[in-house]
């Protein structure tokens, strides 16, 4: 039996260890690939095409929007970054789990493309352990910490749209949590439509059989 | 944080291993409780009140079901069998996962009056390997098997109806994959209310302390 592989969408607060999470769960389990976003801006020193990023000029950018081959997009500082959907539904097909870390807004664009993603909104175990954290990384300013912080609360306003929440406390618990709910939303009888077809057919010709 | 238990409503062709199943379940893990059906049938030697099963008078059971204290019940060769509210309901309360063993009808009306149960149905991993299984009791005539080979092509028409299959074929890992569906169940959004307006409540003060 073909296994299709899932759509899974990642939010979460700034602050909550989404990179590290899905870093980690990439190098724990084999059956996971990271999209990669395309964007207009330009190569830092060292990024190399085809891994952080796909790089295209912004003529192609908005060319790819309007013939639909970009799944989601938006546009910051001046810059457009997407999901290029040939690279997901390629990967989605050779069965692997490909891993979307994308806003609320994205999130739902993708959902109503994809009415089978699995949308998961990942959370600190508390408020004050997020502050913590933000304030712990020594890299922003106070201004910048209390942005992400009333960005929070806005973010929080969209969970119930997420299929699953996930409370990042311990790092190694949280990958072993989050790889069984994609492991879980693999049994829903829609994502097993050909076995159970199979198996309906081979019960009637066995019990017409005897 | 209160834990809410999950009602798990478990389903399958007779056949599919479901008693061992919940059985190596509830040895497993210390989250489970197994529901205990009320009967009117006369007890057999040696099972105890409160065990398998609470026993009772038809009189008392019908009055039960008129009270509404019977979340489903049948009636087989003259005698009811049902499903008492109240310990479903203690249990879950107490933060068990509270498993129900019940056919495709029964679940159907759990999912009424709990729309948060999460409905489970276990198969063979072929319709053969479930002739097998039949077969290889060794205690049922072949027209036994037969009516039970017709009864699974009924059944499987339901599956849809189900939040998750399973697929049991190595015991130890059918055991283990069904505790990560019950787990994954207790991650969504509206089973976490308290815990995610909590973290709204804390971050907005937060935000706005600063």
């Amino acid at each position: 039996m073909e296994r299709k592989g899932i759509l899974l969408v990642v939010s979460g607060f700034s602050g909550a260890g989404k990179g590290t999470l899905m870093k980690s769960l990439v190098k724990a389990y084999d059956n996971y690939a990271l999209s990669i976003s395309m964007t207009t801006r330009t190569p830092r020193e060292g990024e190399e095409e085809g891994k952080a990023y796909f790089f295209v000029e912004e003529k192609e950018f908005l060319e790819k929007i309007k013939e639909e081959k970009v799944i989601e997009y938006a546009k910051y500082c001046g810059n457009y970054y997407g999901t290029p959907k040939e690279y997901v539904e390629n990967m989605l097909h050779q069965g692997k789990d490909v891993i979307l870390e994308i806003e609320i807004q994205g999130a739902l664009k993708v959902k109503k493309q994809y009415p089978d993603a699995l949308l998961l909104f990942v959370m600190p175990p508390s408020a004050s352990e997020l502050e913590r954290r933000l304030t712990g990384r020594g890299t922003e300013t106070k201004e910048v910490i209390h942005q992400r912080m009333l960005r929070a609360v806005e973010e929080a306003e969209g969970i119930e749209a997420y299929d699953y929440i996930l409370i990042n406390d311990q790092l190694e618990d949280c990958v072993k949590e989050l790889h069984n709910l994609v492991m879980a939303a693999h049994n829903t009888p829609e994502r097993n439509q050909e076995f159970i077809n199979n198996i309906r057919k081979e019960l009637k010709s066995l019990s017409k059989g005897e």
